[in-house]
């Protein structure tokens, strides 16, 4: 199944995804069991992000070729960072390169398991189990920032800077699927979407040795390669399996 | 006016701080003005962290005395991380310091802005009538873990490990108060609340450059002491003016 969240007269409504409609729920799915109000036609839905979380983890260093294309270390355990709610935008929503910005600004294509249960001190197998399903996320980043900076906090939390969806994917292998990455219609990257130094369930293993995950929390994957983006460009990450998430590329000022 | 959340039969409960008695409210005092739907006396009711952000925004290094003890340079622009909700806990609840933590574990007392304005390329002025209180934060930090991890994960927002509380105080010269560390009713610190390198103000100009900062967004301002805590202790961290944070520490496994 898929289920997204979308604007209807200025609310944001959760839905399930059917082939030309959306049907609008009465509630969260990881909640329990909405019922259907009424439909939107899909092909004119304004996407939202498909879940904002409690607490937005996400993994930096994961995937062996970024690790080494960055001239880091292969982590020996699973440490996790942050994102932050603000950053977040929808599907076909534009990316506002801010003006100050110089230098590389880059899409990052990532794999965000979406928990669905309170977990605490879980086995591999309660991760496993705690996953609602899958969606997809863009870590876009402005190098400059993130050299000069202390912290991520506006090289990868500008606003629109963490694009998300277009909708949780349920009844997906999330880890046999392949991430490809395309500009204005170009594929520029393309790798295995499970080929990571520790999966998501290693994480939250880890996570909840200490803490509480909650229902509707995400886990961002990492991602082996990025591309440079510039206003005018609308860029493309797609799992197979899962789905599209296209959003444009604006100036900050242009915004139409 | 002082602001409160407080658990009533499970659920979590805005509440109007009064002399004898919290009156129970309707809804937010950030987003509306809510009515009166009862009242539990306040020397029984159960106090919640007094509001839980979209976005949880702390300050490091942002008193002189405390960036020459930490060997660091004062900051040249206010920049700003991020804690996980996860960690809150409220006033009276305890900090569960984890079995496998060794060396120093430490209280952080804090001054904590919390929004009641969407702000965006604020001006100063704008930044301070955005602030809709004040409350008290406790950073509890676990150093060895903050200095063996590339993230502040566990380290800083282990379950527990940040107190916020008692309430939000509407009615206050924040900057102008003194901050008070008790260990065990033995005062271990007190310092001038606003003698910051960047006031609360400066931070949200320079955030929302970049960054839309929501209502209920809280910005915690970092400390200028700390102190060792252990298992058994109380720990009180006072701001004259709005109140006293009040937490017993507890060793994992050993909770009541």
């Amino acid at each position: 199944m898929r289920y997204a969240r979308v604007s209807v007269g200025g609310r944001a409504v959760w839905g399930r995804v059917r082939e030309t409609d959306v049907e609008l729920l009465s509630g969260s799915p990881i909640d329990g069991d909405p019922c259907v109000l009424g439909t939107v036609r899909r092909d004119t839905a304004v996407w939202l992000p498909p879940v904002v979380p409690s607490v937005f983890y996400a993994v930096g260093l994961n995937y062996p070729r970024h690790i080494e294309h960055a001239g880091a270390t292969v982590p020996d355990r699973p440490e996790v960072g942050y994102r932050a709610n603000n950053a977040l935008t929808g599907h076909r929503s534009p990316i506002v390169k801010p003006a100050e910005v110089e230098g590389r600004f880059e899409a990052e294509p990532e794999l965000v398991a979406v928990i669905g249960r309170t977990i605490r001190h879980a086995t591999y197998e309660e991760a496993r189990k705690s996953v609602f399903g899958w969606t997809i996320g863009n870590d876009v980043s402005a190098r400059t920032w993130q050299h000069q900076d202390r912290t991520f906090w506006r090289s990868k939390n500008s606003d629109t800077f963490k694009p998300m969806g277009p909708w949780i994917e349920t009844d997906v292998d999330a880890l046999a699927q392949t991430t490809t990455l395309r500009l204005n219609g170009e594929i520029r990257a393309a790798f295995p979407t499970g080929d990571m130094v520790f999966d998501p369930f290693d994480y939250l293993v880890e996570i909840t040795r200490h803490i509480t995950v909650h229902p509707g929390d995400v886990l961002w994957m990492g991602a082996e390669s990025t591309c440079r983006i510039e206003p005018g460009d609308t860029v493309e990450v797609e799992i197979s399996g899962i789905g599209v998430l296209s959003n444009p590329v604006q100036l900050e000022g242009n915004q139409s």
